[in-house]
């Protein structure tokens, strides 16, 4: 049974499953570190933690389940810094957001024999803004949680269980094809608010009247361009393939686009958009 | 002073209209006409008129004021129209996405000796789906509504002030700046999210599950792919050249950005889109 789970990265994703842990009833401890005390601190303060860990290593160590939450690079060095510590019983788990650069990773030092487990997860939520101080306990609901393949693990079930009582829907799908997936619905949407809002900074940065004249319109396609470059920068580097057939994808799309303003092919293209999005769902 | 406004096109705006100036107190009557007679009965219904026209030339001939509400061409088409047979004391409106095309077809006609007034508007305000059955007496609130160069006239500033009432800050922008600023924050958005989802329709249109995956920002990002064609279509015809020119810029920068996936120029990319759109800001 979990009963003590260590939070390795308290800020907005590791600090929202400590409040909705505690939100869920999770009768257990909760014990958190971060490589930023400020943000542990708020973690603490919020109730999404029982007590910070002095020495991280010491405090996984003394857990069932650790959750690795941050940027994908920093989640492969704690795999490759606390796998000599743990032991079988003990289950690891992540929220990355690419699944094949982080499985590959743990896959010699996590569940075989000897080891601990592993479970590579993905909370497909989040927000723009980074931090503690903007967790919230139903960040996940009625968001998906992906998980892919790895050697089965007592505690995994139980995790998953957790995890739909933050309000998600759980669902299995292999490591690249999550990666693939996620560059489509997840990486590319973020780049082009990232190109769309520094393209607008270039051209109108100095004209104040110009956020004022925007709509909703030009508030959500740039809403994302307020997201921090250190996490995304993880993930175009071990997303990169992916990403980049998607980028190449979106130019020639457009390109058609452009060269199409006054044809008949504009109008094929709003109605294959319709089909994406039908008018009048949510 | 305007006692009586006739609404032309009581779609989506028009209605929103008709409903705000109700909301705003306005005393007088207001007559609406559509060329779909299930829409006038739609904004008779919710409130936005007090009677639907028989006839279209006789309503307008009888208003004060005549809110022309519509896609562009349909604007063009009504301003050709009424023009004969309006008088001084009248003024004409219009809530048109483009403003030099629309101004243009109104000079020879309108704000001359013997011509009825016009006075070229824009409310920076709209939703994904069109049609009466959406109009919201609050859909204006908060938003620019912006106002194009024209020949004066006694009932415009009174126009202007019911405008405000709705909640909008009003402000006078040049119609070729307003064309070009709008090319870049709310054309381009359109286009973008109409090729972003045409793209996964034609990629994921028949896995499921992608729509579940997707979290947030792709709701956000592909939510104005519901947008129909026929009003966007005039919009790509009469501003073609800014907005092919927007599209092209970001074919650019996306290149840019896919070049760069591992490179410094990254960071650069995201720290310009947080200038744009600080961390933190709603």
């Amino acid at each position: 049974m979990i009963q003590r789970i260590t939070i390795i990265g308290t800020g907005l994703i590791g600090a929202s499953a400590g409040l909705a842990l505690r939100a869920a009833q999770f009768p257990g401890e909760i014990v958190g570190w971060d490589r930023h005390p400020d943000q542990a601190q708020l973690a603490l303060k919020s109730g999404a933690l029982n007590t910070i860990a002095g020495d991280a290593i010491a405090a996984t160590v003394a857990a069932d389940l650790v959750l690795l939450s941050g940027p994908v690079f920093a989640i492969q060095d704690w795999i490759e810094k606390l796998a000599p510590h743990l032991k079988p019983h003990q289950l690891v788990t992540d929220v990355g957001s690419v699944k094949v650069a982080i499985a590959e990773r743990a896959r010699p030092l996590f569940g075989g024999p000897g080891q601990a487990g592993f479970l590579p997860g993905h909370p497909m939520a989040g927000k723009e803004v980074s931090g503690a101080a903007h967790a919230d306990a139903r960040l996940f609901a009625n968001a998906v949680w992906l998980f892919t393949e790895f050697p089965g693990h007592p505690l995994a079930a139980e995790w998953r269980a957790w995890v739909e009582r933050f309000g998600c829907r759980t669902m299995d799908i292999q490591a690249a094809r999550h990666d693939e997936i996620c560059a489509w619905v997840s990486h590319l949407p973020q780049f082009l608010s990232t190109a769309l809002s520094a393209m607008l900074e270039d051209r109108f940065g100095d004209a104040p009247d110009l956020r004022a004249i925007g709509g909703r319109a030009l508030r959500e396609m740039t809403r994302l361009g307020a997201s921090p470059y250190s996490m995304w920068r993880d993930i175009a580097h071990t997303n990169e393939e992916a990403i980049a057939e998607s980028l190449l994808s979106m130019e020639q799309r457009l390109t058609h686009m452009r060269e199409n303003l006054k044809t008949p092919e504009l109008r094929d293209e709003f109605l294959r958009a319709n089909r994406f999005r039908p008018p009048g769902q949510k």
